[in-house]
């Protein structure tokens, strides 16, 4: 059974033991624990006494924690490494993994680390490719083996070069042109006849993706078409790299992350705790951005100041109006940012997406209309109010399934990430509608 | 390479086939699909053309097509079979999904197809469990071995018994009272020496679960220890089921779409082009709720109609204090759940995540209030309002921190789901202080 407290007592006791200089004992417990909770209990130790720790670690040990880490954290951990320290981890690391470690550090360090590396004509290759594609989250295959091998020469093969293999999901065969023709599963593997030939049980309809490919398209893939690697090739179909099935919950993980912050207009990478100064940038520029287009409502505001002095029984409802609208606007926008990502909705169904909104805005607009009018008559018994309070409302929904629909289609289709920056156009929006609405008819009819 | 466009045009040639009455060749060219694909146009296909369909595909293409499907999907493609073809189809189902099937059934009908299911005892005990824990995703674990096995023979004995088992990840070893006592990946089954026996390679440090964990934590252990499947047993430590890979990539994308919504305030299950009486129900409720909070900020702006008629500048930056806390606390709240979703923040750390939010909440704070008070002055000539503004601003940014932090614990220690009911509970705490803050202030110090 997992104990889930394993972390903080295993954190707690190698800062005791560091503390009596016992750091040989230190490490030792490290190392005896699963590399992703060796990775915690590293991360969350003082700078100061991870160097301590970290120089009683044997490389391979340090690279298997390390590739428990994000980018950021492996960069903080590994600060106290020489370079040549570093090559030597390096080395040990899955190629994906430490490509994205070099890329984390200064071109300068990173050339100089490289160039000290044994296994660098496995890591350079990837260091070509932009990080959230397919490229950038691929690792270097191996395991390649040609279509006229029996099923026991190939496991004899295996069990000859690939021990320290990790990634062992499917075998990749290729052609005399190093061109890949099918895979075989170890499942496929294991089950088969040891005497067949893998070009008699591999799978011939490979799907693959070029490198270029976005890595949520990657995910989607994986996991639509539940595969435990997906191959990266070339146009000519040379086999380029495989990204794995634990990468893609990772990219999974982020781009929800990503998405959820960018409704609630953070930027992807922000995290709780980070450092102040960063969390002050990350939130106050949306915090102005959105400031910029709250004006903007309030210009509206400010040209019915002389309908507000005399009726100001508005002023009162003006939240209601524009909140809800912002509400419906948000409901809609992201459940059409999320079904575009998820591919439930195409970007030729625009009108049919349209349509349902605009119809949904309508039947829950005047539902929502209907009782606030009714709020408006009982409490402030103006029935005036009640009606311009009610078709206001309406109006101002359909202008929010209108945005809520609009605004995302537009901006994948210019290719921004819509989960970004809809809520900003959209409250703006509601906002100058509902009040421009509201007020304008309560200007005309009310005063 | 793969072909987005396969669905497409796939659809279009079955519907051509259909209406020309080739049903059996519109069979045939879903049976040629990968089931993924194949269960996209079916579940796209108009409910009479995919019964006929249907009716010409075998029980164990039904079966693999669906496994594609979520739980509403099946239900919906099934419609048109009668209770014993729909227990055919199920008996080629993994039995997981096909828990998750007659779970969706009314009860009365689930039973009967499951009396005429021939591998009920395998599915029947999954019924127990609560769909979203481990006991409610897991599958019915097979090739369980001895651990005095060698490897050659644990070979021979899968390619004997296991030629149709899709999620062969790991071996589990069982002791003679069939407790788990290690498992062996097929990686260490290929890699191992033919005569090694499995006691000598199996991992005996095996993590694993119990049912009744929630699938979220599920998800995250798999993701962590980067596993293929995951066991999960009684407190003896008999093996009840595994939990796959494929599966936690579904719910890793369930609970993302879940919190996403939850922000947005709708439910998780809610749906682009659901029927449109669902539609309204789910955004509907929350519109609802939320009117009832925006009436108690309408309350507060009420109270303050005697100062409004005679500053009437006031309600032109009514939206922009209320607008501003809103985002600011919606910031704090999301990083907030998220955080504690991910396992980033714990409950114990409620301090240091409010004094973090509350510094961060100043900052920005006196920030934004900054701006907005050099706006009022020069747009409004208006020093007085400048400073009513910017103090509201200060003090509204820093009930957005304590309350976006206070908000989602209090929900999650009460066990509820903080991304669901947060934002309503937030905005109002944002709306009445603001409107508080500074039409009070206003009315002391303008009047």
């Amino acid at each position: 059974m997992v104990e889930p407290m394993v972390v903080d007592r295993a954190l707690e006791r190698v800062r005791a033991l560091l503390e009596r200089g016992r750091n040989r004992e230190a490490a030792q417990l490290l190392r005896r624990l699963h590399p992703a909770d060796a990775a915690e209990v590293l991360y969350e130790l003082e700078p100061d006494r991870r160097a301590v720790v970290l120089h009683e670690l044997d490389w391979e040990t340090i690279a298997d924690i390390l590739e428990e880490l994000d980018e950021d954290e492996m960069v903080e951990v590994v600060e106290s490494l020489t370079t040549s320290e570093l090559a030597g981890v390096l080395d040990e690391m899955e190629p994906d993994m430490a490509a994205d470690l070099l890329g984390e550090l200064e071109e300068a360090e990173a050339a100089e680390v490289l160039q000290q590396m044994e296994e660098r004509e496995e890591v350079a290759p990837l260091l070509a490719y932009p990080e959230d594609t397919a490229g950038g989250i691929m690792t270097t295959p191996r395991h390649m083996l040609r279509r006229h091998m029996t099923v026991a020469q190939a496991m004899a093969f295996l069990r000859e070069h690939y021990q320290d293999e990790h990634d062992l999901y499917y075998l990749y065969v290729l052609d005399r042109n190093q061109r890949l023709v099918g895979i075989v599963s170890l499942r496929a593997l294991v089950l088969a006849d040891p005497d067949q030939t893998l070009d008699e049980i591999m799978e011939r309809d490979v799907i693959s993706v070029s490198p270029d490919v976005d890595q949520e398209e990657v995910a989607r893939l994986l996991a639509r078409y539940n595969l435990l690697a997906l191959p990266v090739v070339d146009e000519e179909n040379h086999l380029l790299g495989i990204v794995t099935v634990d990468d893609v919950m990772d990219v999974l993980e982020e781009e929800a992350t990503e998405d959820i912050y960018g409704i609630a207009q953070m930027s992807g990478d922000a995290a709780i705790f980070s450092p102040l100064r960063e969390a002050v940038r990350t939130r106050l520029f949306w915090l102005m951005v959105n400031l910029g287009t709250a004006f903007l409502a309030s210009a509206v505001v400010s040209l019915f100041e002389g309908t507000i002095a005399r009726v100001a029984v508005l002023a009162t409802f003006m939240p209601i109006v524009a909140g809800q609208g912002g509400n419906a606007g948000i409901q809609t926008s992201t459940i059409v940012i999320r079904s575009l990502a998820l591919g439930e909705l195409a970007l030729d169904e625009l009108w049919k997406a349209l349509r349902y909104e605009l119809l949904l805005g309508l039947l829950n607009g005047i539902a929502v209309g209907l009782v606030v009018a009714g709020v408006a008559l009982v409490w402030k018994g103006n029935p005036m109010l009640g009606l311009v309070i009610g078709v206001a409302m309406v109006g101002n929904m359909l202008m929010a399934a209108l945005a809520g629909v609009l605004i995302p289609f537009a901006l994948h289709r210019m290719g921004r990430d819509p989960a970004l920056a809809s809520g900003i156009f959209l409250t703006t929006v509601t906002d100058v509608c509902g009040f421009l609405f509201f007020l304008g008819l309560g200007t005309w009819l009310l005063l």
